[in-house]
């Protein structure tokens, strides 16, 4: 360890008397499974105070993180609605909030804040000792937030209305909305709970929790996709970052966007239910022809089985029968007009207490309602969009009236936001807006 | 790839045209990777069939896997009663869950199974292409699996009857108890999730979920026990499975143990729910009081700072002013008396939908009820004994009486069950019983 490690250690000791950075140079010095624990090869990794690079995804720049970093293994998306009438207690908010996160996303325990007991920690202490496993934070505004409260009606973007109905929605209102959002991604559920609760811990007094949505997704060992809970390759025709169409599909850039924004994006967010039990119930031919792919290999049924998964498909190909090779109907050919970016992830939660005490009966004693109707898994859809009102609402219209996958799908809670760009040392989130 | 790789290839080919295996080994052929997807480093591993050792936990050994197993990073416990009245259909059930559970250890697809649709998959295809992390399946029976339906009440251990009521309960009935029970543990989410789902599906008309929780854990980078989200060290003194005692503190095996359950033991589970909120409140000298331990490293009260978390208890300690450096009511010397083997798992729910559709609300506009109340988080608490009798049950009665750290918990689950030894090859659960 140089000397700079040291007065990097030295800066993090909080009033608390935990110091990260410290704990984790004394589990390095003493040679114990630093490697094994976090799935690093060890002496890989050179470090700054203990923390290996490859365990951190920067905070500032030009974009927020959590975008196109490489998707972390889980995510959670939380939604608090502003409950302060003051605008200076919304901006403090926001640059604790922005302060909180760049530390945690360093490995670092949350900075002090202001408690009204003395001697009360600062941080929880639940993620010492732990690497920050990639962690990022995305925020965003919902529509709401622009009403007469704040001050903020002329910045209201365009495009920032809540999304229209869709047939078969059957929204959780409690589920949906919300005037800030906070996307947190870790590649380790226990850094994400820290996370969560360091920031909400901030809002006591100005926001109340609306509602939060956990999930996961696995990278598969062959590079492709991952897969969601019906067993398909998710995100097969994503954009990718480096291509050049990447940009104009997410980046919200043109002259109509408000400044504060430009260089940001739209973040929609859909919670969507999966007929698990419908699908299972489905033979393996007619499930790949609702999706247009085989589920086994990913293959285009326009191309031979064992293709690459990104062969472009031939939505003209007829078989010997001279029918359609992809269906009409089939969800390949439904988006393929309606490119846009999607970082979703799966979730599984077991029971949906709501229909429990609504009265439902996940016991099985009530065939089709009880079991199967209350398990509660599928997707938590994130699309980030240049313009949600040219990709995702048009895509949605179509998923939801002509799509042989959408009668597997109800989406149960939806919301929209605003995602400013990044920031700069020194700068904080609701810059040029508040 | 040696000729017996191509054996075991052919063996697992389904009904629906999957083969893990194949694609796992064009995965391994292609270079694609592998290393980073399961966070081991490359070339480490020598593999059967393309999984490598490392990935997979035995199935089959004297005591079931998922007890003296490193602690995988998440956990699922699930819930079943069994609604069937045929004995034949419970022991076929269970034959169908030994033999799935085996293969999906082994990082296979699900067996071939009868279902009524013609070309349904047998796997749903969730976890193809993803190595099994370590997957461990534990089952376990509940006290009602012996009533009149079965034949089984001649069978019933002596130590397996539903747990007292403690003061300080709150137990919610349908998500306590249970038949059958299986604790699915993984290092990925997502092989849990697919697991769980091809194990219900071979419940249809033999038995019904009743509940399941899900939790995760992560062990820290410097060897020590794993924090809970009280931010507190939980195991510390956890018996460990290479000592002279951790037989006579976990497996059951006296004269009064039935056979079939020689060798197995009792799992007892809770799902306990802390006051984050109440605890964050608290300052950081009362928290070290009601633990005896320092939460900042773990040292026991009665040792200096720094000192190792094995440290011996000093319970006789007096400070300067001559009071005890663990207060009597702390939360080690109250547990102090009752060694039991705990292997736990935080679990960090957001909302609990039961409080809002109760009329809770969790927007914060009810202090106090809204908002931090509404927050289930905890912990899913699991311990093995070879007693419950002489082990959880007193120490909760203590814990429930007269602990410091007792009040920031509220048990809302109970179970206990009995779980049976492990199996050979060629044997079934239920074994002895059924």
């Amino acid at each position: 360890m140089s000397s700079s490690t040291h007065d990097t250690t030295q800066a993090v000791e909080t009033a608390g008397g935990l110091s990260r950075r410290s704990l984790l140079r004394g589990a390095a010095a003493a040679g114990l499974g630093v490697a094994g624990a976090t799935g690093l090869p060890g002496g890989a990794a050179a470090a700054a105070g203990g923390v290996p690079r490859s365990e951190i995804e920067p905070f500032y720049g030009p974009r927020q993180a959590g975008i196109t970093t490489r998707q972390q293994s889980y995510g959670l998306f939380v939604a608090f609605d502003v409950t302060t009438t003051s605008r200076d207690a919304l901006a403090n908010l926001l640059r604790q909030w922005t302060s909180t996160a760049e530390a945690l996303t360093r490995g670092e325990p949350a900075p002090a804040r202001p408690t009204r007991v003395p001697g009360a920690r600062g941080d929880s202490g639940i993620a010492l000792e732990l690497f920050p496993a990639r962690l990022t934070f995305t925020f965003g505004f919902g529509p709401r937030l622009f009403d007469a409260r704040f001050g903020l009606a002329e910045h209201k973007p365009a495009a920032l209305d809540t999304l229209p109905g869709f047939p078969g929605d059957q929204l959780v209102a409690a589920h949906s909305g919300g005037d800030l959002l906070v996307q947190i991604c870790a590649d380790d559920q226990q850094i994400l709970s820290h996370a969560f609760l360091q920031m909400r811990a901030l809002t006591v007094g100005v926001a109340a929790l609306r509602w939060s949505q956990q999930g996961f997704i696995s990278p598969p060992t062959d590079g492709k996709a991952p897969r969601n809970l019906l067993g398909l390759h998710d995100g097969t025709s994503n954009p990718r970052p480096a291509k050049a169409e990447f940009g104009d599909l997410v980046w919200a850039d043109d002259a109509a966007t408000p400044s504060w924004l430009r260089g940001g994006t739209y973040l929609v967010f859909r919670k969507i239910r999966l007929a698990l039990a419908s699908w299972s119930l489905t033979s393996g031919a007619e499930q790949d022809r609702s999706v247009g792919r085989r589920l086994a290999d990913g293959s285009p049924l326009s191309a031979a089985a064992g293709a690459p998964t990104r062969t472009k498909l031939d939505l003209a190909a007829v078989g010997a029968d001279g029918r359609p090779l992809i269906d009409p109907a089939a969800h390949v050919r439904q988006m393929h007009a309606f490119p846009m970016f999607r970082r979703a992830y799966n979730y599984d939660y077991g029971f949906d207490s709501t229909r429990l005490h609504a009265g439902g009966d996940e016991h099985g004693d009530e065939p089709g309602h009880g079991g199967h109707e209350a398990y509660d898994a599928g997707l938590l859809f994130a699309t980030f969009n240049a313009d949600p009102r040219t990709q995702f609402i048009p895509a949605q219209q179509r998923i939801a009236s002509n799509d042989l996958l959408g009668k597997f799908m109800t989406p149960t809670a939806s919301g929209i936001y605003a995602v400013p760009p990044g920031l700069q040392p020194g700068q904080s989130l609701g810059r040029g807006l508040l």
